[in-house]
């Protein structure tokens, strides 16, 4: 083939290059950058102790990711329990707020360490600091709970025939009074405790959830420490049964196990007993309120927004990056060059608003951080009983806010994941460009410390009976103070402007977010009333309005999260530079949000028809702006290339090469194992229809 | 722990039989399962066959699938390979239409294998039925392209950098005179012949998409037979380069490849001249019209809606047999028994909208089936120019409502899968729970043979020229007479009743659905037109409108998923003792689906706000409704166990103890291999802090 062949079509087989493409995005750049990204995490501090730790991970042997998708479960295994080691010391020799933000970077590397680890230093740790008295606590870390020398935690709770409702758990702990013992116990198979993260390969220890038996008497499900494995030889102690889950969706590199007790007897002081004691001769005494387990379920939540908005930033940034190199089809005439995709206007629909709400998490993350610290601190410091019980109602509001976050969030980032996926085309399709996997790995933060489903039930069960208070004239919870005034000035706002920079402006949607909102609450309310009214029980009243609750509680969270975008730009932190981007970033979200539920507004009477069409024109015209600054936006997250770990998301746009190599380097040629004993005898069977002797049928 | 213990406290711990509690949904049936299974697969001969198809899969030991999470790539691809030879035979000695219907049954058990056999069968064969002359086509049977006897094909079209739009491929096939040959050639690295499904291991033959270049002029892609392999030794042939794609998100089963030619002949015969032909002194003759290519893409389509629906089948089957099983928390007074999943409100919304999409799906394939087998036999009996012409207008309204329902439907099923795997809870994680890899394996479907959203477009695209066409008078789409009727009348239809039953009433929403269709598609038609009007060209007008284009195919592929469920009530198929919980059925999909688009029925007037309130109630009342029927409807799916392959799917709802047996006989009791290497060097390890010498600053 001469050149001249390749000349004659030049325009029809012209590939742009892809890391000229990429570089375009970053002319004139219409922000700051920098700021941008000092903005998002929070402080120049922040940043820099995340480049730090980025690049000692990236460094580290023991951490290379790339080969993730060819290695087995059992390679994937091993490689990650190597690296607890180095994780263990930096979780001695750092401040805790400097190792939880490390845990949060390392989360987004590799989400099955961080789980692998997490189990022990979250929930095993977790359930002794939250239930040890000081001198349990004080035996468990010299046995090595803090440093994991000589011992290594999992974490009991859920059961095969038993999640959500630890209340249901069926494993026993029956007090023996004669040996000062108690007998744990697997009743039945639904009881064997399923699900244990560490169980089949690395707890030498377990924190059990079982019910606490003593003269006959249940007191419910307590938690108590059983050693599992000699930590010298790793054998499984006497009346142990332990196995191994296998393979999930994701996260292998996690060792959930099942675990069966058969009459396996540890001290009494092996209970935790801050909460409820049993002394030697049998006695329980029990708290006078039920256990304040709030605290720790909160800091999960808290933990997983901010893994939501974290996690949304790696996908887009490989999504976005793409569509600014890839060129498809031409909208031009004919012979013109292709098209970026991120100039389709469906494929800004299609990831801006998704952008937006990521920025939206961001900052909800941030505000529900500090809410939790705040909140920490003055449970701390409270005093007096008057202190403690406004510190609690405070805990309640936090408790319900995080549940419909947790939920809200997470839906929504594997919702972004998925979207991403998709917009890389077949692409999206192989394990080495990063989007199916972390769907595989993200996947089980829907699920795990409380399935969304039921956490939005209950941050809508909240939202109803703090209206049912309002209504008695009681206290209002910070962040609900427009349903208050909503259900006591028993009218809704409404738009009244024509102007499209009214009706679409940071303001009229902060007041809309908050009348949709207070509207499906109070008709959650309304509904629950009514059944209250016919004579069911609270929690029959609740049931009923279930699908209404659920749907308020959504409201709820799509208003908060596009008010603490809609706010950040008073932050004092938010420098004049990046107020703009900032600002459209919130118009899209909450007007794109606006046209996805036009049907709550509408009826809610805050925007009528014709307002909705020219949020779904502004919604058009923002996509466009936010298209100009879609490249330097995915800068600011400021994630390396080793974090990214795809191809398609390379900061120079080297998109095409790396990726082949990488599969080149991964995949190398081999002849096919099975051609002799499988696609050899194939092609050269013979057929019923060849010739040989025929069979004819005498007539 | 003495059994007294136990009884201390019977009702908290009592867990219910599992399979005594999804027999308990079988009393009384308030339909005939047998009739429904009848009328869902069409004819009680297809459910016959489908029995004896499944029986024979599941009786070959070739076809074992539920250990498949825990082999390898290699064993897998190996598996897969083994059973071809068995289907190949079937494809030899049975009818067409018996075939197609094992392999849409095959499609649910394996889809991996589905796509491997497809590959060949499905592309490489349909690449020559459409494309080869007669002699040609002769020619390849005779080397075994039927047989697989000698050869096996794959399909050579989507590149590195090229996947959707195939005019822009890059790959050329140069004519060269003096030898009569084709040279094929990358001439970048872009260029590369990627996602190839049976490069890696299985092709001796690509059916090559390349850009026909003779005498230095480009003729665009046509299709070129470029041997491979020796099917002897399968060595790679000179100038073909042929590497492993490895890992994908799912359907690992096929091994994708990727394909470099250089400067590889091959003889000018091999090019499929059916439309296009060169001459050997090069002169190239081209069909008066665009190739009918048509034809082939609409069959993918076609197969990928009935897919789908049957996918769904699959997905809901375990959901819903898992609801009734389990039981979680307790709506009853304290101390009563815990409840059933499936008596839970949130439960219901969640699944069974679904179900009832799921059957709006299955019988839009079956009319979506109908119409193409139709349009196939009018294609062949036309005659005269002007019955062409009649027969060409179907084609292009089939063309574009398959597409719109490839999309939909793809996209709905992917929705269903992960809605059902988190209806699952924690459990839905697990891989030996079928959904987590059902989901990986489908959601290719979005994406190959075309991408849903350029799909959906392409529908939109349709709809707006139809109603182009309509106001100039021309010729209407049988589908579209509801649209038709708004554009001419200029106005539309509104429900003026208040009567719940007649406001969720069938009619009342066909009427409806039609309505909300036809003004969200004369909204992107007057947005066209508009864009038209100021002096935008056809493409950039159908780009400006984009948004609104997508949108309404959505709505007007919901329409018709709407009208198909709501008429099948009326097919003499439809015996009397199914038509309720069809009616049932087809009101819960046409309600909730307007519940959700609630903005678009309001705008368009159709339903008012009270209405919309009305509907709400409407599909609460549904839910309760369907429930009752629930396990009979999934009954009536009729899939064995070793379809369903999912411990929470068994028909015997002895889910917890296959789920162990499972988990057990696939991951058996072995020694932590890392212990001495990795876990004993950590949990013996020393630290900084250890007694030892003390290194003091003098001073």
């Amino acid at each position: 083939m001469s050149s001249s062949n390749q000349k004659a079509t030049p325009k029809a087989i012209e590939v742009p290059n892809p890391m000229q493409s990429l570089e375009n995005e970053r002319r004139n750049p219409l922000f700051s950058v920098k700021e941008m990204t000092t903005f998002i995490d929070g402080s120049s501090k922040n940043v820099a102790l995340k480049h730090a730790i980025f690049q000692e991970l990236e460094r580290d042997p023991n951490w290379i990711i790339d080969d993730y998708p060819n290695i087995s479960l059992s390679e994937l295994r091993e490689r990650t329990m190597k690296k607890v080691q180095g994780v263990a010391d930096k979780l001695m020799n750092e401040s805790r707020s400097t190792f939880m933000y490390r845990m949060s970077l390392i989360s987004v590397v590799d989400p099955g360490f961080w789980t692998r680890f997490g189990v022990h230093m979250g929930l095993f740790l977790g359930a002794l600091q939250g239930q040890a008295t000081p001198s349990q606590m004080n035996y468990w870390v010299q046995k090595g709970a803090l440093s994991l020398r000589g011992m290594i935690g999992c974490f009991g709770m859920t059961e095969l025939g038993h999640g959500s409702n630890v209340a249901g758990l069926e494993t026993t702990a029956t007090f023996d009074a004669s040996s000062d013992q108690f007998v744990i116990h697997t009743p039945t198979s639904t009881a064997t405790k399923w699900w244990i993260g560490g169980a089949a390969q690395t707890a030498t220890h377990c924190a059990v959830f079982a019910r606490l038996i003593v003269k006959n008497k249940d007191y419910g499900v307590k938690t108590f420490i059983v050693p599992l494995r000699n930590p010298q030889t790793f054998e499984l102690l006497s009346g142990i049964n332990i196995g191994d889950i296998g393979k999930k969706m994701g996260r292998d590199q996690i060792d959930n196990g099942w675990i069966q007790f058969t009459n396996v007897r540890i001290p009494r002081s092996y209970m935790l007993m801050k909460y409820t004691q049993v002394s030697s001769d049998g006695k329980v005494s029990e708290p006078p309120m039920a256990q304040l387990a709030y605290g720790a379920l909160i800091m999960g939540r808290v933990t997983m927004v901010s893994d939501s908005a974290n996690t949304a930033k790696k996908a887009l940034t490989i999504a976005i990056r793409y569509a600014a190199v890839r060129h498809q089809f031409s909208t031009g005439p004919i012979g013109s060059p292709e098209t970026k995709l991120l100039d389709y206007a469906t494929h800004q629909h299609r990831l801006l608003p998704l952008l937006a709400q990521c920025f939206a998490m961001n900052f909800a993350s941030k505000k529900l951080n500090t809410e939790y610290e705040t909140l920490s601190k003055n449970l701390e410091i409270a005093k007096s009983p008057i202190e403690t019980k406004l510190v609690l109602n405070d805990l309640k509001e936090i408790h319900a806010t995080s549940a419909g976050l947790k939920a809200f969030c997470t839906w929504a980032t594997l919702n972004i994941i998925d979207q991403c996926r998709q917009s890389l085309g077949g692409h999206g399709y192989s394990a080495y460009t990063g989007l199916s996997s972390m769907y595989q790995d993200f996947a089980v933060h829907c699920t795990w410390e409380g399935d969304n489903t039921i956490l939005m039930l209950q941050c809508g069960r909240f939202l109803v009976s703090s209206t049912e208070s309002f209504l008695k004239g009681k206290d209002t919870p910070k962040n609900l103070n427009y349903l208050k005034k909503a259900s006591s000035e028993n009218k809704l706002s409404t738009c009244s402007s024509d102007d499209p920079d009214v009706v679409c402006g940071l303001e009229t949607l902060k007041e809309g977010w908050a009348c949709v909102s207070a509207y499906s609450i109070l008709r959650a309310h309304k509904l629950y009333s009514k059944k209250i009214s016919e004579g069911l029980t609270q929690d029959q009243a609740y049931e009923a309005s279930a699908a209404a609750r659920l749907h308020a509680a959504k409201m709820h969270v799509t208003a908060y999260l596009y008010h603490c975008l809609a706010d950040a730009v008073q932050l004092p932190e938010c420098s004049d530079n990046i107020k703009e981007p900032i600002v459209l970033l919130a118009l899209l979200f909450g007007a794109s949000a606006a046209v996805q539920n036009s049907g709550e507004f509408i009826q809610s009477r805050y925007f009528n028809s014709k307002q909705i069409n020219t949020l779904r024109n502004k919604v058009d015209d923002l996509c466009v702006k936010v298209r100009k600054i879609a490249v330097l936006l995915i800068d600011s997250f400021d994630y390396p290339d080793y974090v990214i770990n795809s191809p398609f998301g390379r900061k120079d746009g080297n998109v095409y090469d790396s990726y082949f190599n990488l599969v080149k380097r991964l995949n190398p040629y081999k002849p096919v194992p099975y051609f002799d004993t499988v696609i050899k005898p194939l092609l050269n069977r013979s057929l019923e229809t060849d010739d040989g002797p025929k069979l004819e049928i005498d007539n």
